[in-house]
């Protein structure tokens, strides 16, 4: 029998920001909206977002630094269908992508009533990548698998 | 501002089975496995479901006779992508769509760990019809929103 492998397993780390990085100026960037259609305990998830013009829909299951999430493309029709179903769960960042020695990272400020809030995310290969990332001078905090910053968390407040 | 209207709003009463009805043979008949991917209370449930060989996502929020429904439908690839997510929150059933004055039932006939269940539904273009509707002869007793017969609770038994 074929085994269900998960479509890909998401390893990352999110820090709050000390300071923003000298070259956020050069950095590509996207608007996000995202929002959720269904949520459970145990960070079992459905996710709408657009980033940018591409709409998706994502699984997740799972906390911490280690997660299993499955994601497919929609089409505008497909996301127009179902964005409406996420009201009052969503909210909207804009995220940096910056290159960072072999790794990319993601710096979202969030807008609304979340302005104010800068998290940097770092997404791995493995988890010993992920174990031995020292974050640069200029991240804060570690919070990975801290509630109180989960976007699902943040979209529902 | 636009409002969000459901994509549609599903009217409909369910009951148990008393006897199946004669012209069963003619009826049209589908194979329809479903998982959930996430389910919360108050009816708020995001469903994959292969009927024959179309696929579809569904987001429903609501218990009892009138719910909000969102459904759009996903290619072959899309479904496989999500659908391992529903492992131990499936179920199966064999449909017959019988045709019965200005009205369709649908008879559920379960399968695996529940065969032995079978189930009819109706469906209403609107609560009027859905009030004055008498059941024909051969429905049994009526179970619209009784939690033991949602499809999501027999799905994680």
């Amino acid at each position: 029998m074929k085994m269900a492998m998960p479509n890909s397993r998401e390893i990352e780390r999110k820090f709050l920001l000390k300071q923003l990085p000298e070259n956020l100026k050069r950095a590509r960037r996207y608007v996000i909206a995202q929002g959720y259609l269904a949520t459970e305990s145990a960070g079992r998830q459905v996710r709408l977002r657009k980033k940018g013009k591409t709409a998706s829909l994502t699984f997740k299951v799972g906390r911490g630094r280690s997660r299993e999430e499955r994601e497919i493309k929609l089409s505008p029709k497909q996301f127009a269908a179902l964005w409406p179903a996420t009201a009052g769960r969503r909210l909207c960042k804009l995220r940096y992508e910056i290159p960072w020695r072999d790794r990319l990272i993601e710096i979202d400020i969030y807008s609304g009533r979340h302005s104010g809030l800068v998290v940097e995310e770092v997404e791995f290969p493995d988890r010993a990548t992920c174990r031995k990332f020292k974050p640069p001078a200029w991240f804060g905090r570690e919070v990975t698998g801290e509630k109180r910053y989960s976007n699902v968390r943040l979209a529902n407040e």
